[in-house]
């Protein structure tokens, strides 16, 4: 990785730059806001500044597409347009811009694969910007069966440089969980809030008694509400479920409340803190890998199947690379996983028909 | 203030035990855990263990009770038989706590007015006990017609002391309040984890996809589920209104999603995060004070009108004192108040028939 174009140089953007510059990496970013480019090479998150996306598109190894959702995938068909080898994005919905994207440039669009770090968001300052923003997080990448495997491999190393921990699901797949996990999450935060506050008089009273519990859950309902809107029409449909499921969830809890059920109230209570509990703390880069070789028929689906089975079982893909057979037909997938992740693995690959040998690393 | 009984050395008994000792005040720690009781003053949170309830609430100012919410009024009961000048406890719901003494001794019931800090629980160990736990809280307590304005004035005082804001609301009003802003968010928290954890295989991708909002969302979730059955039980009716407050709230967003409401889902975001903003941030205890003084006719129900008027405004009690007209009959209620908040309360006392001068203190 020698030169990566930052399109959009606001929080996540200028964070990525400030890492790979530390790296050594040139970094040319463009925003169109031309004072935010310049200022983001005055906090070093960037190498230039340049006028046009073009020129953050041409000669680089990728380009990261760091803007709110709605402008995304018009921004990705340029960069792509512009000649980029490589392009991704950071967007909080992948499914409507991956598939733009391929509608637009059917021809292009293997070179384009989603993004979305779990940390961040895509709109907020430069003065947030930070280097180690995505270290121990998780970043999902969403490839189809268009993606191009070496395509999927840059930016994976890209990530992984970046000091997060990478999933690969499927666009439409990640878009039903971040629903449950970030959308109806900051609706229900604003909610509970909007409800607390409603009481007129009664305000002032409520919130002096509003203690830690209640701060924690609508602390980001504080957050910037500008890009939500977006959000929320590009996963319309996902929210929605999820919202309907947390409702009838809440119905189930309503009737244990009502019904003064004392057993069934402590169960859902231990059965939710035993979940908490188990909530993943952030990186785990020491723990042994295994590699996995799978030889691979020559269809373009593969890479997109293999990742996202690992990604749907919530499997970190710590390396990959595809090493194609020189007589060209087919090829071999090689993977790097957890070690502790392999054997499930393993048997789902068998259990859709892929055979595959394993080696312990050192 | 020399001698404090407290009944119930947990996390709660304890703290307000280490802040009571650190001042000099001599703690009789009882607990039906003896051992729990001779921890308690390994800790420094009491002076010694006692044997009995009868030894903490005897030869006491104060005796507080900090157990679980339905243990509270049976030992609320026997302290007031033991003799205690003045008891309160700190659990978090209050009208069934305050009715059942009412109803059980309609004689002794002057003497208990009934209170909960906006901080810690009721369970919770020992070794989180923390002398200052309650420094820049809020602290309700709830008078009735019945209590003793001499009783409130002490366990004012006494919580006062512990570094707390005191605001008073009426038993009901708490359980209102606390529905909202406390036993919602709660069964919120733990049901959005419960749906986030149900998806069965997905479970692990879904939890690596959680990054810090949902975490914070999610906090309580994780805390002792013990102490909810009770709390629930008791303050069923204001929890199923208030659950069921929030969940039309959610069906108002999910139309707002399902529509496509950009500027609707915006206006509601704005308003919650304004409302976040605005929620304060612990003690202002050096901004000026003012004194008013209202003179009261003889009838027992003027202290809980007054105060809970104070604490339905959201304002904070920082003084009060009863000056009993030497004639018998009437008095003069003496209030200090935040000067900020003296003009709105004013206007509410004119309001309610109550005359009134006031003193703005050097």
């Amino acid at each position: 990785m020698k030169r990566v174009g930052i399109v959009g140089t606001g929080l996540v953007g200028a964070s990525i730059g400030l890492a790979l510059t530390r790296d050594g990496v040139t970094v040319r970013g463009f925003d169109t806001d031309p004072r935010r480019a310049t200022q983001a090479v005055e906090r070093g998150a960037a190498t230039e500044a340049v006028p046009t996306l073009t020129d953050a598109a041409t000669d680089v190894d990728v380009v990261i597409v760091a803007v709110p959702v709605g402008d995304i995938a018009g921004l990705v068909i340029a960069a792509l347009d512009a000649g980029a080898p490589a392009v991704t994005d950071v967007g909080s919905v992948k499914a409507p811009i991956v598939a733009a994207v391929e509608a637009a440039r059917p021809d292009l669009a293997g070179r384009f694969v989603g993004g979305h770090p779990m940390a961040g968001s895509e709109q907020g300052g430069l003065d947030g910007a930070d280097g180690d923003l995505f270290v121990g997080g998780t970043w999902v990448l969403t490839p189809t069966d268009r993606t191009d495997a070496s395509v999927f491999s840059t930016v994976r190393r890209l990530v992984a440089g970046l000091g997060a921990e990478v999933i690969a699901v499927t666009p439409s797949h990640h878009d039903d969980l971040v629903a449950v996990v970030s959308h109806v999450p900051q609706l229900a935060a604003t909610t509970l809030m909007d409800v607390a506050a409603g009481g007129g008089e009664e305000h002032a009273t409520l919130l002096r008694l509003a203690a830690g519990g209640f701060r924690d859950m609508t602390r980001i309902a504080a957050g910037d509400p500008g890009i939500w809107p977006d959000i929320c029409v590009a996963n319309r449909d996902a929210i929605v479920d999820a919202l309907d499921g947390y409702v009838d969830a809440l119905g189930v809890v309503r009737a244990l409340v009502a019904g003064r059920d004392r057993d069934g109230l402590l169960e859902l209570l231990e059965r939710a803190r035993a979940a908490r509990r188990r909530l993943p703390v952030g990186g785990a880069a020491t723990e042994p890998l295994v590699e996995l070789r799978v030889p691979v028929p020559d269809r373009p689906a593969v890479l997109a199947e293999v990742t996202t089975l690992a990604g749907s079982m919530g499997i970190n893909i710590s390396d990959i690379d595809i090493a194609h057979s020189v007589e060209g037909g087919g090829g071999v997938l090689v993977l790097l996983l957890p070690a502790r992740d392999v054997e499930a693995f393993e048997a789902a690959l068998t259990q859709r028909g892929y055979h595959h040998s394993r080696r312990v690393l050192p």
